[in-house]
């Protein structure tokens, strides 16, 4: 059986076995590049159809730039540089060839690449420079561009889904012909993600705009969605940025306005990644292993058949094969697993362990009685049920879980949100109770640092919804005139 | 409107002008990579989406392994390195810095690498690095996992979508613990990928076995379907390989039998790309624009209003929202056009560009009158048809369409298919028709290269289908037991 260390005992390993255990991921032989397994692949396509579909919904495209960016274009844009310079894979030569000296294959040192090339941390640069081509007139913005692409960071220190050298995620990049038209959709976004992490990955979040030394490098304004994990660190789940005119200045995109006058275009960018698996996995399971929302979970049913024999076994199917008809007829995934390797306590522990929202159980007796026995991921609860309408209780089931996974991380976050009003406070309450705080600051640079420097808490974001009220900075004692946000975040 | 250069004129030019003028893709500013543009991937997401379905519905599921690949596993394979090593992608460093001398940024040669990382051209070999931790025993057999990615293999001549640096593809990669069983699903990959091209693509392939000089880099057998481009020449459009133990043995990944005794494990992988977008562009495509499958456009229907005032517009629109509504009830895909700032003439080149397979056009007579114009662009006909009972005549009309378009191209491959018996003839059919010489062969790797380098023709495939017969090689007159396909290729 699979063994995973718990919560209490160590929450940094309980994350790792279990994504170990589960089948979720597993680090390659490539320092900081993941493997994801099919079993965690799955509902990372889950999760793109739904985004996908959601920014559809909202009138964006699917496109794909080159993997490639030549070095002089991260130049380009000041701050662009500073923030992607410092962790990136270069490639300098494009050939291999075979070892004078023996065995194996060397660089070619004749096929060095006039102009080293990055292996794209994001796509700003080397979009922005195709947008040139497509933007003459106003007639031709917005432009709303979407891609699914891989992306290479070269992070020190990595943790499977959370920070990977190589992810998976999406980058949305958009042009408009006016400023507001860009801010809109930029707020349009975090909240797509907002919508996206709650409804469907039952996260509850916190929409809010980051500080200016958390901004995006590149941006005038960053919008982040954040979630709070069970041991009481915060993760950046999501961020909307809004580029002004930066990008179009820096690669000289104009566009003729309405009245033939030319201005430099404004810009939106928008993504998540893989790190939301990261997010989903924190935020709801427990000891026995994964707990997934229903909407995200690769099969939402499973049955699980108790038998003794061949005659039994055939009992069970005939009933199992009417269940399964009816749930996938409402739309609802379903997986019988008769296999013949593994014990039914087995496969319980198994399914338990990935996270299956709904357990059916069935054997000999039920069939007699007409029954099923039905055991909740989330709560861990049994019950046997009448088999005539378990369709429609499986249905209804399967909302209430949804409803429930989501509720329990609100509860949980609505106590680990503590408002402190003096230092001595801050300190205390993020040692001992850890969560967000909600303090006032005085909005500077020096002092976000220092907090940091102090506690290793840092501002996660100004919340959108915060009330204007008089207050003074906890750190600094000089007015504010609004609550932020302060955790320690992964 | 569109410039597009006919066939007739300059095919090489038709084809470049149609990507662009369509809105496809475009080269980008990094040599090799392309740009895929909004419409171009809209049809790329169709075939994906349908060949993973039909990828799943054979037991696969995706999974993800990582882009980088360590040097020294590229040499493990020793005819996998030959066949890739010589175009890649090398990362050497993993850091700029700021010029110390000025403007800009330069790698930091603090930054090298321990060992150099290769962007994968093909993932066998990381793939079957990792599946060495996942198999111990036969019960772990078979895996059949499916990676949808980017790939790059630094190619000198490049044609947007037909050979680029970095392409899309997906590859599957299958471990099994029998010959038979691995070499069943090589077979059965073909086949999926034959169906996808008939059925979906509407583009008759022929399935065959390539020679040993055209067999992927490390396979023991490479099955392909190779299509017929409207200027005679062929084009490979898919590939599966039966790659017997060799990659098992290159990274040591054995597994107890039934018996409890270790062996070797069985692999094949398969793969498409992005070139099969060239493919279909070049299959169907006239001088006026692209000529899509209904089954792969991304929108099936355009209706396109023809109105002097808003009052006009208003009755058209009426009539436009019933049938949209209808269309759409039958799961076809429609779009309105009712921007003002183009005519219906400009429109209709558009889409015909565009190559939307059903436009209706409608103004205040077909109000009046009760009908609509329907135009199909394989046959640039135009027909008045009753609104009345319209969406079942569309419905029935994109199914005619798709058929009609492969009828078509099948025609044409069956009129370019030309048995030849000796070497004059060869040699004149290749010149003056072009098309699939079907040709006795000695079967050797000499009469191959010399026929290749006469003529510039290749042994395509070995059909599945090919008869047993008697026959003497056209090059070298030595004896032979079945015709083969060749052809001048992409």
């Amino acid at each position: 059986m699979a063994k995973i260390t718990s919560r209490e005992k160590d929450y940094s390993q309980w994350y790792v076995d279990l994504v170990k255990e589960a089948g979720l991921a597993e680090n390659s032989a490539v320092r900081g590049c993941m493997v994801i397994k099919p079993y965690g692949y799955a509902i990372w396509e889950k999760m793109q159809a739904q985004l996908d579909k959601m920014f559809k919904e909202t009138g964006h495209e699917n496109a794909y730039f080159p993997l490639f960016i030549p070095k002089s274009y991260l130049s380009k844009e000041a701050d662009h540089v500073e923030g992607f310079a410092k962790e990136c894979a270069v490639v300098t030569h494009y050939r291999l060839k075979n070892d004078p000296d023996g065995k194996g294959v060397v660089v070619d040192p004749d096929a060095r690449l006039e102009e080293e090339l990055i292996v794209r941390p994001t796509s700003e640069t080397i979009i922005w420079n195709t947008y040139k081509g497509w933007i003459q007139s106003y007639r031709d913005l917005p432009i709303k561009c979407n891609q699914w692409a891989n992306v290479v960071r070269w992070e020190m220190r990595t943790r499977l889904f959370l920070r990977t050298a190589e992810f998976l995620w999406q980058e949305g990049h958009t042009a408009h012909a006016t400023k507001q038209e860009a801010i809109d959709e930029t707020v349009q976004m975090i909240n797509v993600y907002g919508e996206f992490a709650e409804k469907y990955m039952a996260v509850p979040v916190v929409k809010g705009v980051k500080s200016a030394s958390e901004r995006f490098a590149g941006a005038l304004d960053t919008y982040t969605i954040e979630a709070l994990m069970q041991d009481g660190k915060a993760l950046q789940s999501g961020t909307s940025h809004f580029l002004g005119q930066n990008f179009a200045k820096a690669f000289d995109v104009q566009f003729a306005n309405k009245e033939g006058k030319l201005d430099y275009v404004w810009a939106s960018s928008w993504g998540v990644s893989t790190r939301l698996m990261g997010a989903l996995i924190m935020a709801h399971s427990d000891d026995h292993g994964l707990v997934l929302p229903p909407k995200l979970a690769p099969y939402q049913v499973v049955i699980v058949p108790i038998y003794r024999n061949e005659e039994q076994l055939a009992a069970v199917r005939e009933k199992v094969d009417v269940i399964m008809e009816k749930l996938r007829a409402k739309g609802i995934s379903v997986r019988f697993d008769d296999s013949d390797a593994k014990k039914p306590g087995w496969k319980f522990a198994e399914y338990e362990l990935k996270g299956v929202p709904v357990r059916l159980g069935m054997g000999p007796r039920d069939c007699e009685n007409g029954t099923v026995e039905v055991a909740r991921r989330d709560t861990l609860t049994k019950e046997v049920v009448e088999l005539d309408g378990v369709d429609a209780y499986i249905e209804d089931l399967l909302e209430k879980i949804q409803d429930n996974i989501f509720q329990k991380a609100l509860d949980f976050r609505a106590e680990k949100t503590t408002e402190v009003n003096s230092w001595e406070e801050f300190k205390t309450v993020l040692e001992e109770k850890g969560g967000f705080l909600s303090a006032h600051w005085d909005g500077t640079e020096e002092t976000e640092e220092a907090i940091k420097n102090e506690t290793k808490a840092t501002v996660r974001c100004i919340p959108l919804d915060a009330k204007e009220e008089e207050g003074v900075c906890v750190y600094s004692g000089k007015p504010s005139t609004k609550r932020v946000l302060f955790a320690k975040a992964y």
